[in-house]
C-alpha cells in the first residue's frame, strides 16, 4: 500500500548562481531526493551537485517562449508526489521572492501533499555581496525594497512611483531590463535626481557576472547600448555611491599584498 | 617578512539560526579560517561547526549593554588581519542587510586590508520559509520591503509612513519589538486597516521559534502580553493571510500521510 502515502515536495532556493551559495540544507536535499525539478535560473554547476542516480526534470522557461507552462509544472509536481516520491523543486534565488514558490505550494497542498520551503540567497544579496554594494548602510539607506519591473503583455507597469522615489531606501528591481527606461523615467518624474547612482548586475556571482555602473539619467542608454545578457537586476540608490571606492580599495589591497610578497 | 602581508577578512552571513541554512562557502570559510569573530546572533549550533583548532572571539552585544563597542570590534578585525591572519567575521543573517558589514569593511579597507563578503539567508527569508508566508505572491504582494524599527536613544522613529502604508508591498520590520506600538499606530494613521494581518516571528528557524499571528490593530497588545524573546521580526501585509491555511494544510497532509501509513 506504499503508493497511498503521498511523497513530499521541498521548494528549495538554489541561490543566484554560484554553487557555493547553496545552503547546506539545499545540498543535502538534492543529494537525497528521488527527483529534482529545476528552473532555467539554476546553473549547470549547481545541477552538477545532483548525484547521478537522481532523476532530473528541466522545466526552465526561456524568456518569451514558455517551454513548460506553470500549469504543466504544477501537474508534474503533483504527479511525482502522488507516486510517493521525494521531490526537490529547485528554483533560482529564494523560492518565496518572485519565485512563485507559494503558488506551486497552494496547488500541492490542495492535493493533500506536504510542502516544505528552504530559503535561498536571493539575487539582490548575491549582487550586493559580489559587488560590495550594501543593501542598507548607516546614513545612506535605512531599508531596502525589492520590486519587479516585469509587466504582463500589453499592460502598463503598475508601480507606486511616488512611494518608490525615496532617497532613504535602496531599490532593487528584478526582471526590469526590458522596462528600465520607463522605470528610470518615472522615478525621475517623481523626484529622484538624474545623478542618483544605479548599478546593473547581470549573472551575479557567476563567472559571467557583468556590471554596469550608471545613473538614473543614463541607465536606459547604457543598457540599450550594452545589452547585458539575462538575468539582470538593478540596484538604485545612494549605497551605489560606495561602488567605485570599493573597487578601488580592493585593487589597492591586492597591489599592497602583491608588493609585500616581493619585499 | 611574512608579517608584511596583511591577512584577509571575510564578512560572512551565518543565516537566521538553523546551522543547515549556512551556505557551503560560509562552512568552508569557518573551517579554513585562522580566527572567527562572531556576534550574539550566531547560534551555538553554528559555532559548533568551527573546528577546534580555530580561534574564536565573541564580540556579541547584549541588547542595551554593548559588550564590545563597534570601534573595538573594528580594531580587533584590523589587528588580526595585520597579523597576517585569515579572519572570518561571522554575522547573523546577511552581512549587508542591517548588519553593519559595509561599515566594518570601510574601516578595514582604509587600513589596506582586503575584504570579501559572503551573503547569508536574512532573517526575513528564514521566517518566511519556516512559517510558509511568502514575501511576494501574485495578487497579494508585488514586492517586499525591509525596514528597521530601531531608533537611536531618545530619537523619534524616522520612517516615511506614507510610503510604508502600502497594501501591495510586504513590510518586514527588523529590530522593531520595542517600538511595535508606534509602528502599528503610524501605519494605521496612514491608511492601513486595523484588520491587516501581522505575523511576529521570534528566533525563526531555531528550536525556540515562536510565532504570534495578529493584526495591525492587536499586535501591540499581543506583544506586550506575550513578550517573545529576541530576536523578533514582524511580517506585515496581505501575504500573512496565507498563514492559517498553510498551517491547516500541513496538519492535514501529516494526518493524511499518517492514516495512509496505517492503511
Ligand atoms: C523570476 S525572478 C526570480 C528571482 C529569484 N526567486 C530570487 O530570489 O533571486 C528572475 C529575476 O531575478 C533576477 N536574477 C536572478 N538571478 C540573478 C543573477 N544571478 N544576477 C542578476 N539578477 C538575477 C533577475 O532580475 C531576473 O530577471
Ligand atoms: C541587527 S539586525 C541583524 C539582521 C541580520 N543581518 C539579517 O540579515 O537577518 C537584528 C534583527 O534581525 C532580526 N532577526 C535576526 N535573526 C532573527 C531570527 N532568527 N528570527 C527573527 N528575527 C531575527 C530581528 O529583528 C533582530 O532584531
Amino acid at each position: 500500500m506504499k503508493d497511498l502515502i503521498p511523497g513530499k515536495v521541498f521548494l528549495v532556493g538554489a541561490g543566484p548562481g554560484d554553487p557555493d551559495l547553496l545552503t547546506l540544507r539545499a545540498l543535502k536535499l538534492v543529494q537525497s531526493a528521488d527527483v529534482v525539478v529545476f528552473d532555467r535560473l539554476v546553473s549547470e554547476e549547481i545541477m552538477a551537485l545532483v548525484p547521478a542516480g537522481v532523476r532530473r526534470i528541466d522545466v526552465g522557461k526561456m524568456p518569451g517562449c514558455h517551454r513548460v507552462s506553470q500549469d504543466a509544472i504544477n501537474r508534474i509536481l503533483v504527479d511525482l508526489a502522488l507516486e510517493g516520491l521525494t521531490v526537490v523543486r529547485l528554483k533560482g534565488g529564494d523560492p518565496l521572492i518572485f519565485g512563485r514558490g507559494s503558488e506551486e505550494a497552494e496547488v500541492l497542498r490542495a492535493a493533500g501533499i506536504a510542502v516544505s520551503y528552504v530559503p535561498g540567497i536571493t539575487a539582490a544579496q548575491g549582487a550586493s555581496s559580489s559587488t560590495g554594494v550594501p543593501l542598507t548602510h548607516r546614513g545612506l539607506a535605512t531599508g531596502v525594497r525589492y520590486v519587479t519591473g516585469h509587466r504582463a503583455r500589453d499592460a502598463r507597469l503598475d508601480l507606486d512611483w511616488a512611494s518608490l522615489a525615496s532617497l532613504d531606501t535602496t531599490l532593487v528591481v528584478y526582471m526590469g531590463a526590458a522596462n528600465i527606461a520607463e522605470i528610470a523615467f518615472q522615478l525621475m518624474r517623481h523626484g529622484l535626481p538624474a545623478s542618483l547612482p544605479v548599478l546593473a548586475v547581470a549573472s551575479a556571482t557567476t563567472p559571467a557576472e557583468q556590471r554596469i555602473a550608471s545613473t538614473l539619467g543614463s541607465i536606459a542608454a547604457d543598457i540599450a547600448t550594452t545589452e547585458p545578457e539575462a538575468p539582470v537586476l538593478f540596484v538604485i540608490g545612494r549605497v551605489v555611491s560606495l561602488y567605485d571606492s570599493v573597487a578601488l580599495a580592493d585593487a589597492l589591497a591586492c597591489e599592497g599584498a602583491g608588493m609585500a610578497a616581493y619585499a
